[in-house]
């Protein structure tokens, strides 16, 4: 399918217009006129000879031509006859407004969507639905929407917005700002939200890129969309919901769609530079954010700020400190600026409580915003300015000393201008403001928030990240799994370039004495190997520190003797012989292989660290040691590892790299590994490397 | 001092009128006009003979009558003959706007200041400011401000706000919703801004308080007011700033007010069932919510949430889940009103999709709601209502359906109409639900935040609160400490009921044997007993796990030669002989004396959990049973002392006793005490209660 005949049509036909207010046939219809598409535009409609001085054609196989793209406003019943015939005629896309589909409690609805899908398939058809409102592409300006909307076309902005939500999409474009493209892809089975996405991340029209999503469906568009995106540097703004039990199951009953596990998500996005929304609010200001910025990014993650007045600077500095924004003392040049103009009491301290001085002072305001986009020491410059819905001269002062000083320097920064306040911002002064590329965030606490946002996606690098996922190419949710044994799960990982402790298994006590002879130094291992007794030290199939061969032959005869009372049935397999590992702090890596997004990586610090504080780090495989590393930076246990209250630090390289190692195992095998558990690996001293001393492996059974 | 004089003056004297635009005297008396007070308002101007209409007198000595309150509208320098003047002629009152007081870097204003307290201290006068706005009172309708304003006399609401900054208490005033009392304190070293808060929470006509906190200076005063504010259940909502170490400077060059430790002030406000905001725009939503609410309160902390998409319900669902806000099922009435109305499709899930059946359905709507005003599963009910500045249908229709509802029902609970966007709302609208109670909260995310903050204070139960803390009475500042060795600081906590494991100190290996023989079981512990060894592991002066009277006396001379290696001047009292205490789980009780509210008590469990993951909890002395398991239930570690992993229980019990009676000690003993640390505690199985292994006292020298 080719998705550009929906995102990019040179011709469109929108079938069962129609002059009832309020249907999809009468919006659809209205909308389709105010595009630039002009007599590219058909109406059809069975029995109509025109609607809203246009011509209706009977039906679509009477068109003129085989148009880009249908636009289908008529009930899910008729739904299937029309796709055929738009088909036949040779066209290469639909939209479908009607709900009735797989996201229905019953059969039936499932069933008519499964059939639509094959429809499409059949005539290699891209469709935008069902259960939508459509989309609107400002850029070619057509707009094939089916509800009243108060969007104007404009200039373009560069945004692209797709959603698995109508209500959001529709709210997006009534923000006020302008936007190049947006869709709500509804059930999205076909042209899914990740084809949106694909399109927007290569489209160079877009620049920015804003999400609702619910969940996706096919991994691989979703990575290459991803991927894209963050090479070309392009901001990609998601809200994700379905993040609780109870927001899953709202997602599952509104598009039908999966949400997935929210972890994992916000794992996928942590690699690729993801700018993640906590509301609908946060989209909003966040896509508002890059897109006035236009590329322009925090070179450094410092900030100075401007208040008036004592309490908002006192809240500014908590705030920030709250997100991790610094304020870093002012250099001359700024101090010099701040101190000519405020009053003899005043102290050139960042956050500044700039008094009532600047209030009607526009020039010196100017010369300090103008010191401070020339400051070396400043990434990004916030201004306490409360905008409202009226007019108010200091406000107007402060815009223009700002718009003033951007005018005359050469240097760009991100500039804010933070309401203390929520609320809607008189529009003359966020027009004049934007238009000098100063942001206008959400009033409050949450500005800082967005403008942390901004300082993470500044510093995000995307060549120093593996940008890629290992989703699995088969389907393995039916399949039967088998967990190896200790022996042969370490066997398996040898692979992977790890060193383990020598093993063997021995079935007899002469094996025993055998290999102890020839292979092993003291202190042993020594454990019960049976794929039936899970719980070997319950069982008394495990025996440690064993200094010497009459030790290991006793301990041999003892678990034998416990195994067999703790469970007369056990396949006993023999015992499992290791060099027993020197204790080192215990470190868990696990690995599960994720349906859609295959094996994410998880990294903690044994015990309670893990299971009281889950103190632990996801990240997809593969990675780098870089992305190894900043996983272990992750973990508020990280002090553990870097020489906690006077021991020497721990081989934070060595583990690194088995992260590694085992990630890209991991990858390799993202078609049969279900899950994979290091646990504990011991980490010794700095350049004394680490133990795997427990592993468990299980595996898909083709 | 009379605070009434200020906050309900009966007469008031303007001091410098002036007709000059912008200036205090200019707005001072024309906002003086406006009020109530009539032929009790008075001009005062050298050389003027009217002002605005009004006769002005040339000086104070010469006004008819000694009126409660004088307004300074002067500056600094003024100010000192003018209060003396004031206080002669017997007034009890004065604001005093002017700035130059102790808030300046220079020795002058604070020499000024001190000054001002002297005079008002002579006359017995309640001074509000200097460098402040002044205040307003709603009630009597008295307006003292020396600033242009937009609020209008209107109804009382009953909420008192008083803020340290007369920025945040203008932004309150005209918010758009009445208040009955607003005061900005500046300096606030005469009448501070807990001497306001204890009127505020004393006058009948305040049911909602509202404070911009950056720092208090009488503890006595500010107890009283949250005592009586949580006795009589007035919402208490507060502000703080000076959070971060940026944002308390800038507190201290604002209004000379230190900030105070931040975790400090939060345990206060927690035993005292404060609500805390995190912004000035949450301080607006938080105040507006109480007094809209006019003391309805969540009967349970549970929610119904109706919304009209998909998408928001999810969001809803997410959101809620992350501040512990919980969706019950449906009770089998609201199922019934929702199936009534929703299309077959439709799950009658909390949070609801209602579609967009719901839209034109005002009649269905409000059975919904009021099924949900009946139901005995739902504390709470939000409604996805999209209000923004226009007019709407679907808006209107779903407010006249809430509206409705409350009107045909006879229960209450609290409403709320939550928008997903920001955004200044309309009018109308706000008017229509606050005239029913319903709440419009902040936009978003912050929505649900201030819900759980409504829940948290409906659960908040002033019965169950030891409602004081043990504030010192002398001032401790300049003072020396002693630190008590480790057997005077156990025979001290004896005084709190703590039994500590059997101690001797011996100087002689005699003397050992002697006690060993008569008072010890073994095993015992052996440690250095000195003052200047504060070290006592690292110079070898500790054993432990003594089994009998030979090793005893083999470690004593071990520990003797030891120490006096590793300080060959160290003066040694002798050796500490202590029974040892088997290990349990290891607590830390921490006591540090907080010089403006007294011993703040804090438990963790020892090491890493304490170090690493600062998983501790912080709360006032004294305290009862209750508090102090509310405090151990507050710990993330929390699940090890309750039955980890199949390990039994701990004695929770005997240890809150403990956390009781350290906290009584700390209490009764806050003149003197600096610090008091027991650390470890060892807490054993349920029954078993525990041993203070170690303890360190540190006192005040007087």
């Amino acid at each position: 399918m080719d998705i550009r005949k929906v995102m990019k049509p040179r011709s469109i036909a929108v079938v069962g217009v129609s002059d009832r207010k309020g249907s999809f046939g009468n919006y659809a219809a209205q909308n389709a006129l105010r595009g630039k598409l002009g007599e590219k535009v058909y109406f059809v409609h069975p029995k109509r000879q025109e609607l809203l001085g246009k011509k209706c054609y009977p039906c679509i196989s009477d068109l003129p031509e085989a148009v880009d793209c249908v636009v289908l406003c008529t009930p899910s019943s008729t739904i299937i006859p029309l796709m055929e015939e738009a088909g036949k005629k040779g066209i290469g896309g639909a939209v479908v407004f009607a709900s009735g589909f797989s996201e229905e409690r019953d059969e039936a609805g499932k069933k008519l969507e499964k059939r639509l899908i094959e429809v499409a398939k059949t005539y290699d058809m891209a469709v935008i639905g069902p259960n939508c409102l459509g989309l609107m592409n400002n850029v070619d300006q057509v707009m094939m929407w089916g509800l009243d909307t108060k969007f104007e076309f404009n200039d373009n902005t560069g945004v692209g917005v797709v959603g698995q939500s109508g209500f959001i999409i529709k709210h997006l474009s009534e923000a006020g700002f302008g936007m190049s493209y947006m869709a709500s892809t509804g059930n999205g089975n076909i042209v899914t939200i990740e084809d949106v996405l694909l399109f927007y991340a290569q489209e160079d029209a877009v620049s920015v890129i804003a999400v609702y999503l619910e969940g996706i469906k096919k991994p691989e568009i979703f990575e290459n969309a991803l991927k894209t995106a963050a090479e070309k540097r392009k901001p990609f703004i998601v809200l994700k919901s379905g993040r609780s039990k109870k927001g899953a199951a709202a997602t599952a009953s509104h598009t039908g769609n999966l949400a997935g596990d929210s972890a994992t998500y916000d794992a996928i996005f942590e690699k690729f530079g993801v700018v993640v929304a906590e509301d609908f609010a946060d989209l909003i200001a966040l896509t508002r954010m890059f897109t006035v910025l236009k590329g322009t990014l925090a070179e450094k993650g410092t900030l100075a700020s401007l208040n008036l007045s004592g309490g908002e600077t006192a809240i500014c500095a908590d705030i920030c400190e709250k997100y991790g924004l610094v304020h870093p003392d002012f250099d001359a040049n700024v101090k010099k600026a701040v101190m000519e103009l405020l009053p003899p009491f005043a102290t050139p301290n960042n956050p500044l409580d700039a008094t009532t001085a600047l209030m009607y002072n526009v020039e010196g305001n100017k010369k300090i915003v103008k010191a401070l986009l020339e400051s070396d020491e400043i990434g990004i410059i916030t201004l306490g300015i409360n905008i409202g819905l009226g007019k108010h001269l200091v406000v107007e002062n402060q815009i223009n000393a700002a718009c003033a000083a951007v005018e005359e320097s050469s240097n760009k920064k991100p500039i804010f201008a933070v309401s203390s306040f929520e609320g809607t911002r008189n529009r003359d002064y966020l027009e004049q403001l934007e238009r000098h590329g100063i942001v206008m965030p959400s009033g409050g606490e949450k500005a800082y928030r967005q403008i942390a946002q901004l300082v993470k996606f500044s510093q995000y690098d995307p060549s120093k990240c593996t940008l890629s996922f290992a989703y699995p190419s088969v389907d393995n949710a039916a399949k039967q799994t088998v967990a190896l044994s200790e022996y042969d799960s370490k066997e398996a990982i040898k692979e992977a370039g790890i060193t383990i402790s020598k093993q063997a298994v021995v079935t007899t006590k002469e094996e025993l004495k055998t290999v102890l002879e020839k292979e092993f130094s003291f202190p042993v291992v020594l454990k019960v190997s049976s794929a039936d007794i899970l719980h070997k030290t319950d069982a008394g199939g495990v025996k440690l520190s064993i200094q010497s061969q009459q030790e290991a032959l006793q301990a041999f005869d003892e678990i034998m003797v416990a195994c067999k009372n703790y469970m007369p049935d056990a396949v006993i397999d023999g015992v499992l012989v290791q060099e027993m590992a020197p204790k080192g702090i215990e470190i868990i890596i696990g690995i599960s292989n994720d349906a859609l997004f295959g094996p994410m990586v998880l990294v903690g610090l044994g015990g309670v660290f893990v299971e009281i504080f889950k103190d632990v780090a996801l990240y997809p495989a593969p990675m780098n040691k870089d992305e190894a590393l900043g996983m272990l930076k992750k973990l508020k246990a990280y002090k553990l590892l870097t020489g906690y209250r006077g021991s020497k630090p721990a081989d934070v390289d060595a583990l690194a790299e088995t992260i590694v190692k085992i990630s890209d195992y991991a990858a390799k095998h993202r078609d049969t590994l279900k899950e994979l558990d290091l646990n504990p690996v011991f980490v010794y001293e700095e350049g004394r490397g680490l133990s795997v001393v427990d592993a468990l492996l299980i595996q898909y059974q083709s």
